[in-house]
């Protein structure tokens, strides 16, 4: 196992004890439904790569750990709630996430609406709460800047844009800014959540948002990849894209997405040069997002 | 015109204009849809009770006006997601909202899930940005209370309930439980809102608190009540309750509800006695409350 893939297991580890921690027990009250929803997707699994890249930020300008894995987890209710939503019959209707039943499909279609909405709400309660931060600016400047990276203007913008991608042609330059919003906002987010927390300077957090923003992207294309790969050869399984939505790979053709890919890579890392040595592992990632073979 | 439906009708026009400039431009982008969905349902009128509340409190204790309109502006965003959301097929299956098409009508339903979605998150936004408040730290208390109040253990734990009693049948102390966390926790920080943006001592802001909550419940129980007239009285049109669900009416009958509702009215004043003159707006707001015929 190499230094990076014990860093992203450990992240992982710690990243659910610290949500399970955060998030209200099943028992309370009458909306004990409500709160098993919220764990079940939430604590589901997934490659946790967001807090991987808010922590391993923070690490380089010396942040507590507890701090670095509260805004991780609001971060990650944030990315559950959008895969929640995104899964329910009326936009991707995905019966499976993870391997395991989606939300909708283990409770019912109202309550994962609201596992949604009450994930959301939940990331903003413990981004503010005194115990991630004890500067209320820094709390402020977290909320502030996640809140607008998954609103209209980022995320949410995204997957309307790739909702109606489904009945439209869209040109690359629209698929690229169509994913810069949908994915590329919060990966950049997060690697800046770190930078806040450890009161960088505004170039610094500059840079780290330029790395992550790219990395955004690697990780589309690749995903893409990994998709066209699995349709030419049926022994690997992977989750189908809803048919009709246009990728990377249908819009440029494998090969010309996999330069791409290999491209922004080298892009995303020169955006690392002033941090030298204690940036390597966010390197390594780089490389490993753009030869991830899952 | 009374002097409290002048100061209504006065807050709602400042109301609108502000959520107006506060809101994403309708050409911004690949987004337009769903921003012109957020304005439809946002700017769509309403009562403004919320809002109304905010401002009110604030003006107790000379907060700007600037500042109110803001944090008012964004418990309405909040308010106006979660009418988007109870609209929708799966949930309340309403076709009409204020007499126009509802979201999911008017657009469709994968655009109103997510025009909910991004109004929630920018109300965030808004009250973490620097222009709610000089204080980071009452820019954060307002996250963290407006967060709290809509999340599990408020609005949307309400509703989750509220889906669940279709089913069941709720006694009357579920039901104030139910409607206590739907309406009762917005309300009752709503006004705490105003209390927090004028750094206003901790007793002041439960005494605030304890009056906006009681008033909630009396807002259920007059709509359960006008929902009865109208019943009974066909030419009185009212958007009816999803029918099977428990209602203050239903669990008590009608006179005992109305006997109900009078009782807490007297309750939520005497939680304004320490404020002398200053609340008599909201006093008299109370009973307008209690007395509404629609």
């Amino acid at each position: 196992m190499t230094h990076l893939e014990k860093s992203l297991e450990e992240i992982s580890e710690l990243i659910y004890q610290k949500m399970d921690s955060l998030l209200p027990d099943q028992d309370e009250g009458g909306e004990k439904r409500l709160h098993d929803a919220m764990r079940y997707s939430a604590l589901a699994g997934g490659k946790r790569l967001r807090p991987f890249l808010a922590v391993t930020s923070a690490n380089i300008f010396g942040v507590s750990q507890d701090s670095a894995l509260q805004v991780a987890s609001a971060i990650e209710f944030i990315h559950a709630y959008s895969l929640i939503h995104d899964d329910l019959p009326a936009m991707d209707d995905d019966d499976v996430r993870r391997g395991q039943p989606s939300c909708h499909v283990k409770f019912d279609e109202a309550t994962a609406i609201l596992a949604g909405d009450a994930l959301l709400t939940f990331a903003f309660e413990v981004l503010a709460d005194p115990s991630t931060h004890s500067n209320p600016a820094v709390r402020c400047e977290l909320v502030r800047c996640i809140a607008k990276a998954s609103g209209s203007r980022g995320m949410v913008g995204g997957q309307i844009m790739d909702m109606i991608s489904e009945k439209t042609d869209l040109g690359i330059n629209q698929i690229i800014h169509l994913q810069r919003l949908k994915t590329g906002e919060l990966f950049a987010t997060s690697c800046e959540a770190g930078a806040i927390l450890g009161n960088a300077a505004p170039n610094l957090r500059n840079m780290l948002r330029g790395y992550a923003y790219d990395i955004g992207l690697v990780f589309q294309i690749t995903d893409d990849l990994l998709d066209a790969e699995a349709e030419n050869d049926k022994s690997k399984k992977r989750k189908q894209k809803t048919s009709g939505k246009p990728t990377f790979v249908s819009a440029m053709g494998e090969q010309k997405a996999r330069e791409q890919a290999k491209i922004l890579t080298e892009q995303s890392v020169r955006h690392l040069s002033a941090f030298g040595k204690k940036a390597d592992i966010l390197k390594e990632f780089a490389y490993y997002v753009l030869n991830r073979k899952a």
